[in-house]
């Protein structure tokens, strides 16, 4: 039969995203994007001054206390190899903890420098180790930075920035943590854990658009990095001279983006601010999880190193359980969750960070049991594999 | 008196922006934002390949004819900086023509990624210069590649992007074409001037919002640079490779942007395409000089080299004029214009291109000579100086 096309218009809001980002963002910080602002105009650089500013509270941080904010255009990953191009100098040497795509995008990134590394990488369901660096720290002094990842949404695995800065403190190396997908949500102690430089973005826990990372730096250690920058583009130390110049960016900002990230600010703080968000995330990651497995399915981490950002499920043993039927099927009902990128197991993830609500995972909840019964699967999940103690050591 | 607060609600339209962008755009463009979309989803990665395809049609190439288009996140000068950091070998070298900030900004990016280059200078009121051009080329065979702007927004003049590509491709050298500001406006003819990689961006004459830049490429010019990239982020060949395993953004996209992108590209092909969008920016400049001369205001530039995008007026001789004080109480009258970026004299201004029609620049017109009356500044201004010939090469 014919299917009748109906006259109803487009639906009342988009398909959620349950996903790392970009995420489902409020009706009111996409609104905030339908005004063009100069670039060049005090009233905008007025505004990204309150951001910047802004940010730094966040992060529990000052000007007074040494600490900058700097707004870069691009993803979250111009952010990252911004802060890798500008701060290591021709003769050093970055220790990467990696247990996920992106711990092995840092590693990419100074192979397209040329940067000198050590990769200190565990497996992908178990937490960067703090004696592992310890140990290489102490065997070798040639490591001028540690760079980890917070939360590695590759898993959805949570990282031990604090332990690792203690032990990069200790020795005296500068630290680098990518907070993308955590900043603005989990704890995050900048100066009592020595970062130098935290990264995140835009479209993550702060619940803005798309657009732009932002980097918060030690003073210091990005001044220290004079005449290191491979990119101008990416050249941190000159985007915050260029900032404190004139308030300006140095290149076109993503103007919309910037004017949406700043009524996020607002909402993030009108929710109670960041310990207020995490909770909400929690509550909608412990709901994702009680109900995905009252489902059959199995989460691939130990929930001791779950974050409530985003979860990884492994996929049913059922042969028939093919991810693209099961993604198109619960796309078809509004819902759209992500694939997995583990390379130890087949999994796919489901986010819990954006304006998503308890209500909005029930609703998904209902939408996968929906979907698992139109396509007649059998949902019973392997055993996830075991956290190993081993850290394999690259020079 | 104190001010009386009205409670009127805020204006019903933003100030204009009479800049080189970001610009004035259509609230159907902005209303495009008011969505999120996922940048895994096969519904935006289909939205994206149309984008691609379109901005090779505009472009008067095709895929079959050997043409891609790769978008990249960032301003336009992350897509320039990515072509000269992707394209260039370690053994290349640049020549550079340079007449103003765009040329000189692609040089500081070769030094930032410490590659050879060489600088053909001609002053900022005069043309770059094919005959120079040739005469270098001639004599220094290790310059492998050629970078030109097109329409230089510094003061607005046209560059002689034809000549410089056949003298190009005349001596087999690779040409890139810095048109930023021009590109969905002017035209160019892509394979007939032999141009190899051509840099645009979303917030120029397509008008659509900041976010993103993007660059057509010769296919074969492209994969010739493998192994080139000194960055991940901006590894223009490894983003095509993206594109064309998955349909995705290797990292992620400005999806409002892009949303915004295809409704601009909608709009330029109602309007009539470049021919008609050249055709309003033409009348627009058009009206803009002669009433500003009218005024008492004198262009910078001689006519004959003067583009339709942007216009360079002189400062006023009369001392009480100021930049500062001009720009302000037009801005308070709703009307955002931009400072000059001259080093060889002192000028502003102001853009014909976005969403202005030739009522906006009547309405600018009047809000100019309200301002120079409240002011009270005599307008003459000084003979601007003449064009010269002179080309310094520097090594």
């Amino acid at each position: 039969m014919k299917r009748i096309e109906t006259q109803l218009p487009p639906p009342a809001r988009d398909k959620l995203l349950f996903t790392p980002g970009p995420l489902t963002t409020s009706l009111s910080v996409k609104e905030a994007m339908l005004h063009d602002a100069g670039s060049w105009h005090f009233e905008f650089n007025a505004l990204v001054a309150t951001i910047r500013e802004r940010l730094l509270a966040l992060a529990g941080a000052s000007r007074a206390q040494g600490y900058e904010a700097v707004l870069l255009q691009g993803s979250g990953s111009f952010g990252v190899e911004a802060v890798l191009q500008t701060c290591v100098p021709a003769s050093g040497r970055v220790a990467v903890l990696s247990n996920g795509a992106y711990g092995e995008r840092m590693i990419q990134m100074l192979q397209h420098a040329r940067i000198a590394y050590v990769v200190l990488r565990t497996p992908e369901n178990t937490p960067s180790d703090p004696v592992a660096l310890d140990r290489a720290l102490a065997a070798d002094p040639g490591i001028t930075h540690v760079a980890a990842v917070h939360c590695e949404t590759t898993t959805g695995i949570l990282n031990p920035i604090d332990e690792l800065g203690r032990v990069t403190r200790r020795h005296r190396r500068s630290y680098i943590v990518d907070a993308m997908s955590s900043f603005g949500a989990l704890p995050i102690d900048l100066t009592g854990w020595g970062i130098d430089h935290l990264i995140s973005s835009a479209n993550k826990c702060i619940e803005g658009v798309p657009g732009f990372s932002f980097v918060i730096s030690r003073r210091e250690a990005l001044l220290a990095s004079e005449g290191h920058a491979r990119s101008l583009c990416m050249d941190l130390l000159a985007q915050l001279k260029g900032f404190e110049k004139n308030g300006q960016f140095r290149y076109t900002p993503p103007t919309h983006s910037i004017l949406a990230f700043a009524r996020a600010l607002d909402e993030l703080e009108t929710e109670g601010g960041p310990v207020a968000r995490c909770a909400r995330y929690q509550r909608n990651h412990e709901t994702l999880v009680t109900g995905m497995q009252a489902l059959g399915f199995r989460p691939y981490l130990d929930p001791a190193v779950q974050s409530c950002i985003i979860t990884s499920f492994l996929f049913p043993s059922d042969p028939e359980f093919t991810f693209d039927a099961f993604y198109r099927r619960l796309s078809d009902k509004g819902f759209i969750i992500y694939p997995g990128k583990i390379s130890q197991a087949d999994t796919f993830r489901i986010g819990s960070i954006g304006r998503l609500f308890e209500a909005d995972i029930h609703a998904l909840l209902a939408a996968v049991q929906q979907t698992v019964n139109e396509l007649g699967i059998l949902v019973e999940c392997p055993t996830p594999p075991a956290a190993t103690e081993t850290v394999e050591v690259l020079r």
